[in-house]
């Protein structure tokens, strides 16, 4: 068993690589892209589903490689996880997250600190981001429950899928949404739009743990 | 053993998943690739591949994940599902693939109801989605017969391929066909054309059946 | 154990959907990619490592799944297959594969009968047929010999790569080779090239066997 | 158990695959890709990503399938290889590495001997390369403690995700680094670069070391 030192560390460095590849591919893709918006999405969403693979192998036995508030706040109200260490949880994905956006700055040489100005708001994205969270929550339990070897195969699956069948892009995680406020690139959302974002997941999970409590026993 | 409840839900969610994966997917997709059919399709291909290795990692220990009334028609006839069974995951699955369409429709801020006008004709997509149909069934036989933890990955890497190599780009779904008439999108087919693709999906399926019992035993 | 009609079966059906996927992909890649090669070559690519894995993990426990000529004529030589069933083999892999080339085309309608122009020819793209044979047999003698669930992954990841780092897009299989000699699209090989591919092939597994002996065992 | 010769043969073969489809499926993504460089990136990516599990499953079970030599070295840290067989190794990985790009400049009929004339260097991508090698050496300590089936598509993805968070695209390998700059093509890097490129990735394996250790037990 994984002390707790060991396993805020495994949240932290998940999340900082998990930002740091939304964020980065984010800034490569746009670079590169020449303008075409498929293109740019699609080399942001296949970096992100492949490292959310990699991610969750490698911390998976130290943490469970939660990365996410929505998830480690869920597995608190399934009593699978104390609400102290849940705690702990989110303050690393927040300051992991904030870590990865500011790495990626720097390996990309750009202002480290930044505020994002891409407004995202309205209903459709508020609907989006409570059926990603939904979505990804259901995943999660019910495939925990039957083949827990493949959650690191059906995470990155699933947001890869999320990417284009939201129309927010499916931020489904309120650490990702907060760091992505910090970075002005094409991965940012500007501020003004993050507690909609966070409240719209957490009404996603709202639905989610109930139903998958009756959905798998 | 999951209730038949249980089983219903788990058919009816995944098909909308899958189906606001299709629809949703093809609008951000057709949205953003700049005319570029080959970059729409790519990127309404590699999320519903993605998604149906979920979705079935997610939802198959609960009802099968046919999500597919072909596919729950064919396990009859093989005597793996009783008739009664079938027709409630039949209606699930219509269903629930209507209510995918509709949710992708208010994630991107659409009309709610739409009716498509893409006309989907002609001998050569009749064949291919037999052909689709036809290839997908032996893939699910085939797989489940050795390898059947293999299920999930085997069949969202088929319906990646099949959605190139068939001039429909593979339906090979009736509820999928029926569903994707009311999405006047990428994704869409007029419904003068659903009949005829939901026939030469049975005519597929004819094919397939008996040729599975000979090959597997 | 399946009867020699199963498996001759197993091998012509796989053959022929490989090329299916080969060739209708080329068709519906190059229709849509609006002149981009790259994207062209990309949207042939990723149908057809994804059927490779389909298609072994379905016929695999049938055959073997070789659908490749010079896979069978190796297994001859590693004293894994009688030279009688090798002839049977490839006699249904090289006719399956035709039959997979025609169906392409009466799913696009197009002509059903044709004939490459496309030359692919020089020393280049020999030595790269030679590369490319001779890799496919070390990862299939490779990976069968420690992790043989593994094949079907492997072998489809094997080609994909390999459509990209040969200079002649890896046909790298003497069935596959003559069956594209039948088709004047994207995937098409002129007849007048076929016989020097074929050549190197050969020529890459004969180099391929002797060193897969003395690497594993 | 395999003889040294077999494991540097084993470590010589893989790298020269590994080079052979770094540089090769670069030169191929330049010239289809109609000047898109995010087209370009991305099909020089997946190839890279897909033969690094062939690879890693191929070889793993000979050599352990290092193909770098910062890998080896660190294994040499952690007592888990002989400082004799790393020579072995790391000269094994720099020849087979220089063998597979004067095998891709072969195969697409250009000069054998280059040298690349494109400038990488500066702190971003030094910091880059640091950050590449930290998040590989973890991933393969990390996923190769509890679940050491999964190396090979761990670090497959880890680098199809490399590619694009970080800077430089992510060498996070000596003998990679080395053996590019003989290719005056696409993955090229002019000498001048090699030397601060391999100081960042020790750097980055020097940080990996300790954490890792303290990280699993």
């Amino acid at each position: 068993m994984a002390t707790i030192a060991q396993r805020a560390a495994a949240e932290g460095l998940g999340s900082a690589f998990l930002l740091a590849t939304v964020v980065g591919s984010g800034i490569m893709a746009a670079k590169l892209a020449g303008g075409n918006g498929a293109i740019a999405l699609l080399c942001n969403t296949l970096p992100t589903g492949a490292i959310l693979v990699v991610l969750i192998l490698t911390f998976g036995p130290i943490s469970g490689a939660h990365f996410n508030p929505v998830v480690s706040t869920a597995l608190v109200f399934r009593r699978e996880l104390p609400v102290s260490v849940a705690a702990i949880y989110i303050v690393a994905q927040v300051l992991g997250g904030i870590l990865g956006v500011l790495a990626a700055h720097a390996m990309f040489e750009l202002p480290i600190w930044q505020v994002s100005m891409t407004i995202r708001t309205g209903p459709g994205q508020w609907f989006a981001e409570a059926v990603a969270t939904f979505g990804l929550l259901l995943t999660i339990f019910g495939v925990s429950a039957r083949s827990p070897g493949a959650i690191p195969y059906a995470v990155g699956l699933y947001i890869t899928a999320a990417y284009w069948f939201t129309a927010s892009t499916s931020f489904a995680n309120p650490a990702v949404t907060i760091a992505r406020a910090l970075s002005d690139t094409f991965a940012g959302i500007a501020p003004a739009g993050v507690i909609a974002f966070i409240a719209a997941q957490l009404a996603g999970a709202a639905v989610a743990v109930p139903l998958a409590r009756w959905l798998w026993r």
